[in-house]
């Protein structure tokens, strides 16, 4: 992506960590797949996962590649190319089946974020990048986090030692939009109530530091509307008026680099036509998860990275599920993998 | 479009009415150039309109052309190519400045969209094609609709005595992709509160209806959720479960071609991906006016064309506006109403 900032030479990248998924799910393929690729890319990165799984990974998809077993991460330096450093974290009592749900893989998949979210809260990665979970595996192996994002959130509110969950937000990208949204996983009348001005101001101000570091700049954020036609000056709704508006001038007066609210409609599809451009928006503000989400996937989820804003180390993921239907097939595209991979290396290089 | 039925030859096609629009925006514009683009697609069409207006747009884009007044439509089998027949029925005081807003003009284009559908409503045509209007410039003409819609299920109504406006709901379509509105120009809030089991069988019902005469067979129709992930159960909101899934049953009863309904974030992508393949959906059913205008609109307006399904006529419309910072520079593009053309006259094939 031309606008980001150039990727440091190997040796002065620092580790970082990919977390194995749903071992059922085709997380493992992959990953291996992704090291097969792009052996520059994944240097001086570990994955975080069960032993078996991923020597299950590397003999059906490996064509060569083999697994080695690292505990100190100050090893990674010196392995040779074609090899995928494990650093293992759960022993699963049986190879799990393909496709199949079961509490022990969900369990297992999200200890391996829990490990690699602990690494890099005491700095010895400097990103992670997470394979998909499977929220209903994760259920039935007694784990209640709807997903990455809210289990990470908690993750570092606790190393922090803070009761509160960090105020995260989550950014979805590709290759031709940036969007952040200003509430998830919540009845779509719950996310009406999330549009307040102190949830704009903070989601703006968490957007604004990221995307710098991103690019480099102060990033240029526009902000949709919530209603039809921007609520067309009340016709339709009055939270542009009273509620949206009002924030952004209080975020402009604090410098911030924002423009809006403008009609749903069109800010994603205006927002697309001029990426890259001079003047064009680099990331927009949806008001709620499906308002951003339509768009950012429309296209297809090949290159989709999904970016968790906030939290005190960079983490990315595909923006894809654990696939369960292809899984063992060798059908899955690494693509928003790598991609994934590649935006935490960008977001992770030190500022300045 | 492969699956649509082939237009009738020439000779057979019933008359249909292009309204001229905004008069100080691109719609004589646009109208001129789909005339000089497409002569086979335009034969017996009038233009309803001002025929000064008219005249200016074809003295600056015509190159040829000419315009004939026509107040009997059974003279427009017997015009000659390169004409544009053209029924006066405003008169404006003098020449609207391009890409000024005034009551006069916003009066005079809601006055042809008027007498139009009146022509339709006495079957003098059988379809209408409408550009685009302008409602600021409409209220300050003293004209209360927020646009052809909701003026057109009025006029519907009144035509036959009811006191109610007609039923109708817009579908908007592009190349790779129909959308259905639940409801359009009502704040987020209020459109929660129309998502019901009667208003969405009555949608159905509507675009079964119309698409089955489109199509020339029954359609097969999606259906968005309202919430994140279609609510996921009842984790995040439960419309799905205790709405929208019953009033899916009901319709699949009665022998509706329904499904759903499907997490929204991907439904549209699916729709897309898929069109006109074996198995694929027709038309996607959008919960709000933006689920479904922000995918549509995506890629662009180039092809977009707005159609009012549940009329006792045939309207369609280019899906841009006026076009006010371009209307008088010769840039503005004919295709998307060159294609609203094309489906009105698909939708006004005698069926069978």
């Amino acid at each position: 992506m031309v606008t980001l900032r150039s990727l440091a030479p190997r040796q002065l990248q620092p580790p970082l960590a990919v977390t194995m998924g749903d071992a059922a799910g085709i997380g493992p393929e992959i990953i291996v797949k992704a090291w097969r690729a792009r052996p520059d890319l994944v240097a001086h990165s570990v994955v975080v996962g069960d032993l078996a799984v991923m020597r299950r990974a590397v003999a059906l998809w490996g064509d060569g590649l083999e697994v080695a077993v690292v505990n100190a991460l100050a090893h990674l330096a010196m392995l040779p190319r074609g090899v995928i450093p494990v650093k293992p974290v759960t022993s699963l009592d049986s190879l799990p089946v393909h496709g199949q749900l079961s509490g022990a893989s969900g369990k297992a998949a999200a200890q391996c974020v829990i490990e690699a979210a602990q690494m890099a809260l005491r700095g010895e990665v400097s990103a992670m990048v997470t394979a998909p979970l499977n929220k209903e595996a994760m259920a039935l192996g007694g784990v209640t986090f709807p997903g990455h994002t809210e289990l990470l959130a908690h993750q570092a509110a606790l190393f922090q030692g803070l009761a509160q969950p960090l105020p995260v937000r989550m950014m979805l990208m590709n290759d031709a939009l940036r969007v952040v949204l200003l509430s998830i996983h919540v009845p779509l009348r719950q996310a009406l109530a999330a549009v307040t001005q102190e949830n704009i101001l903070q989601t703006l101000s968490i957007t604004n530091a990221s995307l710098h570091r991103m690019l480099g700049r102060a990033p240029v954020i526009f902000v949709s509307g919530l209603n039809p036609h921007a609520g067309e000056n009340g016709l339709m709704g009055d939270e542009e008026r009273n509620v949206i508006a009002p924030a952004l001038a209080l975020a402009k007066a604090q410098g911030l680099k924002v423009e809006g609210p403008f009609p749903p409609d069109t800010v994603f599809m205006n927002a697309r036509a001029r990426f890259e451009q001079p003047g064009a928006p680099d990331i927009v503000l949806a008001m709620y998860h499906d308002q951003g989400l339509i768009p950012v996937k429309y296209m297809g989820l090949e290159h989709g990275v999904n970016v968790t804003l906030g939290l005190p180390f960079v983490r990315a993921s595909p923006d894809h599920g654990t696939g369960f239907d292809i899984a063992g097939l060798s059908q899955a595209d690494p693509s928003s993998l790598v991609r994934a991979i590649e935006v935490a290396r960008q977001l992770s290089l030190p500022v300045g």
